[in-house]
């Protein structure tokens, strides 16, 4: 499940991307100093080249944090945008001015709030991105299948809990992510990729 | 590097596919019995899953065994083809075998004899899969360039070799794949998904 140290800094030396914009350094900073979740740039790398594969109209993301996945997916977009949901405004206070910064802006959607809630609003959703609490993921993939689009793409994080889906005593959350998981390979074709905490991808089964 | 074996198996757990699917079945237990190198079904739900996103019109592949990771393209193809290249007959002649029974066999080409040289016909490639000789990746990367289509993408096997990339004296293999892993990164955007042997996925520059 975790990197080897050694690995991860081959594929950091790797990378120039990174070391070339500024921001996604300093979002990556903050992460690290204030021991706040992101994705990280092997993750973000990843959601960037399938964004410029899909060539999306509308991203939604439950749970955006300050903006560091919504950044990467901007960064990809051509035409579409990238709707930001927290629950914190200072979060969507923070990822705002990062992406004026960086000149997203127009890429992009700010909005603090439930974020089940908001996202219900947004039709044709092509990249669902989930996020937030992990007891909602169920609930959320749910209540929003009526709003993605035929070739719909979900992404959702933290599926393997920090490995606690194989505990034979999981707690509540666990439990939850585990239904969830199985929800989702059994109502769609899935994938999980176990880096950092795993990745889901699930697209509609046709 | 190494997924954790229970993790693994959760994963195998919550997959229906592979148990609907009894050619899956067959080539995963061919290579557990022959310890023959495939990508295993965590790659394989993946490449599906990108190759449905993207609707490619034509894969090729260079080094494909007996067409484990063609077989999860070919699946996910909606009109395109793949071209599965071996230079071993009985692997080709396996893999169509496995694809007849299927019913895949429209869907693909199968091509005997040096994978470097076969590809060079085809152009327009939106989907090249590098799974040859560790030492001719990036000749081969050199060579296909002008082969690729505008929004290809590149997917490379064995990028990490087993972790040896990390070593302080590589041999000539791991060197060979170091080499190709920095002209990746420096001449497309890419990123690397250290599963199993690492995958590498580009495409190019914009």
């Amino acid at each position: 499940m975790i990197i080897n140290p050694k690995i991860e800094k081959y594929l950091e030396k790797l990378s120039f991307e990174e070391k070339n914009d500024p921001i996604i350094k300093e979002m990556e900073e903050i992460a690290k100093k204030e021991n706040f979740p992101i994705v990280g740039s092997l993750v973000g790398r990843f959601l960037y080249i399938i964004t410029k594969q899909k060539n999306p109209s509308l991203i939604v993301e439950l749970g955006s944090g300050y903006g560091y996945s919504a950044y990467w997916f901007a960064k990809a977009l051509n035409k579409g945008k990238v709707v930001l949901i927290d629950y914190q405004e200072k979060n969507i206070e923070k990822a705002k001015e990062f992406f004026k910064r960086a000149g997203l802006e127009k890429k992009a959607e700010f909005k603090v709030g439930d974020a089940l809630e908001i996202a219900k609003e947004y039709k044709n959703i092509d990249i669902l991105f989930l996020d937030l609490e992990k007891s909602r993921y169920l609930e959320a993939i749910q209540s929003l299948e009526k709003n993605l689009s035929e070739n719909a793409l979900i992404i959702a994080d933290n599926v393997l809990w920090h490995g606690k889906v194989i505990n034979e005593k999981p707690d509540k959350k666990t439990l939850a992510i585990k239904q969830f998981n199985e929800y989702m390979f059994k109502h769609y074709f899935s994938a999980i990729i176990p880096i950092r905490d795993g990745i889901l991808l699930s697209i509609k089964n046709s």
